[in-house]
Order: structure tokens, then C-alpha cells, then sequence
């Protein structure tokens, strides 16, 4: 094998990643520091960047070096570098141009169509623009091709070797156990109290906070940043640059400080990729399952555990009103993880969370498959929220509106929420067979947990699959039975049951 | 001809400045948000992006438009866009491409090994380097061409039309007036006290009046924003995006306040190109002394005279320490325009800053042309600061090693400053004709002096050369007269003389 065309492969790869770099950076900068005029022409750029990564993907050359590379080289990395441009290409190859093309147009249109669909409660505004999205995303799912189900063809850009097969065994078992779970809560007589956490929260306190426990986590300050912003995220530009942001709500400080440490649960994955996978496309989160499973892990299982806050209950305190000195850690916690089902996603707490996701999913997979339309959305959306949840949206801007993500085309994405659920606790209970997992959160040792993430998940980026991961890591595929009875443990504690 | 190839032409030029533009924010990003860490990788995708941009300057593609469409096209804009493309590619395909590559790499190489020698005083350390870079340059000049002077090779990038011919006319001229006020001044009995203006200036105090200040400009916070840095600077990144960086010194108000108004001058021009020009290589300012003339105008013309201080004398007391509620607007305003040789450029009034500049241009023009060698520099330099200012530098640091323009290669680009006082001054007799110039600055209606500005000079962006507009705007070339009759008056005022 010639060494020149590893070469040359591998400047390609680097011109790729660096258009992507930039990309990245002009995409944070838009959504926290960006002036408001320089939108529109910065789109612009970003359409120029993104066009030329498309042609790199697409391009004869990697086609080239992608058949003179495959399997041929000594170094594991390119060839897991080669396995990753092989798929992307093909997919990416399988779309005919115009379509593409017409599909990007399409997507920008739908997103502030949705946007104004949400604001005037008009599902029927978004509908067309919906159908269309739909229909995209079933030819597309033809043209990639699938074993069983078409919506299996879109489950994997998110999450590679998870099949309608395999949710349609673990969700109705997490389904069953939550909703009963849930029954079980409902009519609990001893409920936590939530009003105890009301009160004025000065930015600048919580930001402090957030800072203090960034910094408790491992996030490494001297390659990231942490900023505010609207709609919360973390972008990993590279291993050396993987920012966060939060947005500071100052009447619930839960916002920012379950805010803060999710973001910061994906940046410590960003931050600990093996450096040498730097400018390849292996150098970020395997896939959004893991990438949630490691926000969730750090959010639920460690942030709303009791054992964390014994360790940072007084720090609280200090960045907190006066008020909270007579409350006690046992009514903060309780208060902290409370349980109600609500409307909106992304306010759910951990128990109904996926139980809102299962809906998307069912949903999704029968839009997709072609069973439903999308004019049944919102009636099947309103029922199915009344049968899992026990509440019924007052108007389709707090029902099915609600989520962006559709309006992006994005279907099969919902789904690793939930499995990212199942996969933290999973991950949970192997730690706990390895470290003593409360003692070191309550001693606030969480260098401990972050190294222990990162020796099995974060270095490895994409050189090993999500359900490889899974397996490497805790001995079995996928296993449900752990979020359920980690959730069946804690919230029988909490709520007395 | 045809319409496909100027669309052509359109799309190319459209994806350079898509290039230039991420770059640009990744530089900002550099200078003010970036992790530590991430400053490596990034240098390397800047370089990849800094590789594109060369590549389409130069690429048969460009040539093949360039000749199909010179003075071919109906749009103005066009046919000035082909113009400067074509001098872009004709300088730059002059310089054998393995000669660029490693000029590049010698430039970021010296940079820090110039910063090396300033900090330990070693000027020894970076001759060899500086003898390079000098040795580059004097190739490029005669790879470029010139009619008089290899010097002029050099100054065309930065100030085309502006050659040796033209500046042996002017520096001795403004030189011997200027040298002789400042004898006067030196002599005066009446000296402004610079000790009034100590005190501790909050940071957050400097930052409201900073922010307070560029609105009055007119400088538009929806296009842009204000951030700390250590060397201030502002950069447009397009005509709805150009941004400001200031430093704040708790001991010295100046340094923030004089240094946003300069940034604020810099960005007003960036802010008010005819967005027309946008995605060409023509939406930026004509030069480097036009540039300066609007930093300068608005500094030293607009800020240090004294209709300014009556308007704006009241703010700054609210932003400042109560100590300055009993000393007087006029010696207030004697004080901020002191006149003291020193050994720093960037630290200099507007009397002797021109002089550092002379000396600048006198070493350069010597050392391109083969008449001196960079190792008489250091004693060149301490000779005609003592002649030109009166002071000797103690060591290379503060006298030779100041200033980082060499260490980068840019030969050719300190006189730029020096034409930007000249024009700034000729800009402002112009303007006193037309509009009751203190007046207008007394009232604080700034808008008035952006508008005319923006009339006669930002809107054109590259349509115009430097010359050009200064004949446009004022009726004749460069004329030294305006800034020593300027200066002349107002320090005679000052200084009772």
C-alpha cells in the first residue's frame, strides 16, 4: 500500500475537519455572541463551508482513496478512518444532488415555518411543510436501504445497530414498569415540596455555582469556556476547544444547575477523545445515545442523587437566599426529584422523561413506515399524552409543536434520549461494582468517576460503535432492566412506597 | 459576454471571502474567547482555510475569468472586483509557490522568536531571522516591480499610488515643522499637569462610558459588539458584523477610552461599506492610511479637541473617581494632550507619534534598498531617536525589538500610519468647510461627522484608491500643510506659545 495515498487521504480528512472546525466555531458564535445583523450573511458562509464538505465526502478523489485504502492500512486509526468516510460517502452518494439540495432549502424553510406554527398555535400552518419533511425522509430511507422496518434506515444516523427490532422489545417493558411506577407515585400520601426551592437567584451566584461545579467535574477549563445562551447546548470543536452553555433563570435555579451539568456530562466526552483522532471523523461522540448517556449520567445519576448532595449542599447554600439555611438536605432532595407528569419534554423529570420520548418514537415509526399520516399527528399525540402521562395538551403549540426537531427533518433522532437513559444507567450499575460509587460522590472525588468514563467511552470517539461501547464496557447488549430498577429503587425511597 | 462566467467569477469570489470571513472570526475568537488550549489546532485549520484563499487567488480558474472578463461587465462593481482580483493574482502567482511556503513558515517562526528577544533583550537572537525576512522581501520587491525605489514594491501593499518619491517630499517637510513646535513646546512655562489625571477607574466604569461613547459614534451595537482583549483591535468580518477590543487600565483611563474611539474610527468605516459590495474582495477599506485617517480622525481630531471634552467632560465624571468634579474642563483637557518625546510608539501623543514613524520609514526604506544591513539597526534606531525625539532607548526592547510589524514580515506598513494623520487632518480642514465642525462635536451630534464620512469614504470600500478619494473628498493629493497647520494651532493654544 502506498504511503502517499494515506497521505493524501488524511489531507483530505484534514480539510474536511477543518471546514467542520470552522463551521462549529461560527455556529457557537451565532448563538451566543453574534451580533443580530451578521446572521444572514454568516448563514451564508456557513452554506458555502457545509457545501464544501459535502463535495469532500462525495468527492472522486475519496472514492479513490477509499477503494486503495480499505483494510490496507498498518495503523487502526485509518482504518477505522477509512470504515467511517466509506459510509458517509455511500450514504451521501445515494441521494441524487438536486433532491439534497431541494431538501436543504426545504429544511431552513420548515424551521421558522415551525417556529411561527408554535407561536400562533397553528399545526395546520406546519402541516404541508411536515408532509413534505415525511416524505423526504421516506424516499431517503429507501434510497439507504434497510433489513424490517424503513424507519430503521433513519434510526441509524443516530444511533448505528439500534433497530425498531430491538426498541419494540425494550420499550414497552420500560413502558410498563414506569407507568405503574408512576400510578404508584401519584398516590403517594407523603409528596415532596417543591416550593421549597422558590426564591431569587442572582445570575452572578449561579454562575459562580455553575463554575465551581464544572470545575468539581473534571471539565477542564484551559480547553473550553462556559457562556450563556437561550437554548442550552456543548459543542466540541475539538478535544482542545469543547464549550459550554447555560441559560440562568432567576426564580429556579434548577435551570442552570441541571443545565450546566448536562452540558458539562457531554463536554468531559468531547474533551477526552483520544487526541490522536484529531482531524479524522472519529474524533467526536461515538453517537447521540452515548453522547446523552453521558449527560444523563452526570445530570441524573449523579446530580440528583443524594449522595451529591451531601457533598454540595453547603456550597448551594453559599451562591443560595438565606432561606435555604432552615430547609433540610433530606426536603431538598425530595424537592429536587419530584415527579410530575407535564407537557413538555424537556421539562420532564427523569421517571416521565421517557415516556414522552416513547411517543415521538411511536409516533415517528408510524409516520415513517407509512401506517399514519401526518395530518393524525395531533389527535394521536393528545391521546397517547393522556394514556402515558395522564395529562392532555391544551393546544398543539404545548403538544405536538412543541419540539423543533422535526421541523429539521430530523426523525430517528428522539429515540437516543431514551436510550441514552438506559445506557447511563446501565453504565451505572457496572461502576458501582467497581468503585464505590456514593462514598466517592459524597466526597466529592467525581475525578474519579470522570476518569473511569474515560478510559471505557470518552478516548475512543468513533473507533468502537454505541452497542461495542455497551458491551466492552458491561459485559451485555443493551438491558433495560437497570433504568427500571434504578428508577423502581430510587423513587420508591424518595416517595415512601 | 457572457452572463454564466461573470456568475462564475460571482461564486468564486463568494467562496473566498466565505473563507476569509471564518477565518476572521476565528481570529477574533482568538484574541478574546479562546480556551488556552485550543490555540494550536486552530492555527492549523486557519492555515488550511489561509491555503483555500491562496489557491483560488491563484488558480487557472481565477486566470480564465480574469481574462474573459476584464472591462467586459455592465456592473461597476464587477469590473472593479476583476481589477483587484487580477492584481491579487498577478503579485501573488510572481512568488514561486515553495518560496511562499517557506516564507510562511519563517513569519511564524519569527514571531515568537522576535517576542523571545524583546522579553530577554536580545536583539542578537532575532538578527538572524530579521536578516531572512529582510532578504524575502527585497526578492518580492523584484519579483513585484518598481519604477524608482524597491521600497515601492513594499508600499504598494499597503497604500498603492503612495511611493518613496512622494513621502521624501512630505516626512522631511512635516518633520522640520514638527521637530521645531516641539523645541517651543519643550521651552514652554506653562506645562499641562498629566498628574491630575491619576486615579483608580474601575473597570466596569470604563466599560459603560466605553459602550456610552461608540453609540454616540454611531457605531451600531447591532452590527458588533465590545470585548476586552490585550492588544485592542477591530476587525470587520462584514458589513453587519465588525467588532471592537479594548483594555482597560485601572491606573490610566486613556488607554481605554482614546483606544476604543481609535477601534470605534476603524469599525465605522467597516460598518458603512455599500453592502452591495458584500461576498467581494471589494468590502473592506481601500488601505491601510485610509484606515488610519478614520481611527486617527476620530481619536486625536474628534476626541482630544476640546469642543469634544465640553460635551463629553460631564459622562466622564459620572464614570470617574469624585476627585475630578474640582479640576477644570481646561485642565482637564491641557492634561489628556500633553506632549512628551517617549521611547514607545504606540505610548506617543499626536505631535511626536509622526517622528517614531519617520524613523520607521527611514530604517525600512534603507534596509530594502541595500544600503543599510539589519545589523546597524540598533544603533541607526538609538541615533535618530535621540535626534528626532531627544530621547535614547535604554536597551533594544524598548528601542529596535518594540514593535512586531517586522517579525511578520510587513516591510512597507509603518508609514501607513503616518499618511493616516495626514489625511485625517486634510479630511478635517475639508470637513470644517462644510459643516460647523465644534460646533457639531460641542452638541455631540457625531452623527453628523459618521454620515459625512460615510458619504465621501466607507460607503466606496476598494472602488476607490486612497488617493482617489482623498482627491474626490478634498480637491488635491496629499497635502503635509493641513496636519502641521492642525497641529501647529492647537498646541500653541495648549502650550500658551
Amino acid at each position: 500500500m502506498s504511503q502517499s495515498i494515506e497521505q493524501e487521504f488524511k489531507n483530505l480528512l484534514k480539510e474536511q475537519a477543518s471546514y467542520e472546525e470552522a463551521i462549529g466555531l461560527m455556529a457557537w458564535d451565532l448563538r451566543t455572541k453574534a451580533p443580530k445583523r451578521a446572521v444572514d450573511q454568516r448563514s451564508e458562509v456557513i452554506g458555502v463551508l457545509s457545501q464544501k464538505v459535502h463535495e469532500i465526502q462525495t468527492s472522486e478523489k475519496m472514492k479513490e482513496y477509499l477503494d486503495a485504502l480499505t483494510d490496507a492500512s498498518t495503523d487502526p486509526i485509518v482504518n477505522k478512518a477509512v470504515e467511517e468516510a466509506r459510509e458517509t460517502y455511500e450514504r451521501t452518494v445515494k441521494v441524487p444532488v438536486e433532491e439534497y439540495k431541494a431538501y436543504v432549502t426545504l429544511q431552513s424553510k420548515a424551521e421558522s415555518i415551525w417556529a411561527e406554527a408554535k407561536e400562533s398555535n397553528d399545526f395546520k400552518g406546519f402541516q404541508p411543510y411536515l408532509e413534505k419533511l415525511v416524505s423526504y425522509n421516506r424516499r431517503f430511507a429507501d434510497y439507504w436501504g434497510y433489513d424490517h422496518h424503513k424507519y430503521d434506515a433513519l434510526l441509524h444516523n443516530y444511533e448505528p445497530g439500534v433497530t425498531v427490532e430491538v426498541l419494540d422489545q425494550v420499550f414497552p417493558k420500560v413502558r410498563k414498569a414506569l407507568t405503574e411506577l408512576l400510578e404508584q407515585i401519584n398516590q403517594a400520601t407523603d409528596q415532596p415540596d417543591p416550593s421549597l426551592l422558590k426564591g431569587h437567584f442572582p445570575k452572578d451566584k449561579q454562575e459562580a455555582f455553575s463554575y465551581e461545579i464544572l470545575e468539581h467535574m473534571g471539565y477542564n477549563f484551559e480547553a473550553g469556556r462556559l457562556d450563556e445562551t437561550v437554548h442550552p447546548f456543548a459543542i466540541g470543536l475539538n478535544s482542545n476547544d469543547v464549550r459550554v452553555t447555560t441559560k440562568y433563570d432567576e426564580k429556579d435555579f434548577r435551570t442552570a444547575v441541571f443545565g450546566t451539568i448536562h452540558e458539562g456530562g457531554h463536554a468531559l466526552y468531547e474533551q477526552n477523545i483520544d487526541p490522536a483522532l484529531a482531524f479524522t471523523p472519529l474524533a467526536t461522540g461515538t453517537s447521540m445515545g452515548i453522547h446523552e448517556s453521558q449527560s444523563l449520567f452526570w445530570e441524573n445519576l449523579v446530580a440528583r442523587s443524594k449522595p451529591f448532595w451531601q457533598n454540595h449542599y453547603e456550597l448551594f447554600k453559599r451562591h443560595a437566599p438565606d432561606r435555604f439555611s432552615s430547609i433540610s438536605l433530606e426536603d431538598f432532595y425530595r424537592a429536587v426529584n419530584e415527579v410530575k407528569p407535564s407537557m413538555i419534554r424537556i421539562e420532564a423529570d427523569e421517571l416521565t422523561y421517557s415516556l414522552h420520548i416513547m411517543i415521538r418514537y411511536e409516533l415517528e415509526k408510524a409516520l415513517i413506515g407509512g401506517e399514519i399520516e401526518v395530518k393524525d399527528l395531533p389527535g394521536l399525540w393528545n391521546e397517547k399524552m393522556r394514556d402515558y402521562l395522564g395529562v392532555t395538551p391544551q393546544n398543539d403549540s404545548e403538544g405536538i409543536l412543541q419540539d423543533i426537531h422535526w421541523s429539521g427533518g430530523d426523525f430517528g433522532y428522539f429515540p437516543s434520549y431514551s436510550l441514552g437513559y438506559m445506557y447511563a444507567a446501565q453504565l451505572h450499575h457496572t461502576m458501582k461494582q467497581e468503585i464505590s460509587f456514593n462514598d466517592v460522590i459524597q466526597k466529592g472525588d467525581f475525578k474519579q468517576i470522570q476518569q473511569w468514563l474515560t478510559e471505557r467511552i470518552h478516548r475512543f470517539g468513533k473507533m468502537k460503535k454505541p452497542l461495542e461501547i455497551i458491551n466492552d464496557v458491561t459485559g451485555e447488549g443493551l438491558n433495560p432492566d437497570y433504568l427500571v430498577s434504578y428508577l423502581t429503587n430510587k423513587y420508591q425511597e424518595i416517595y415512601k412506597l
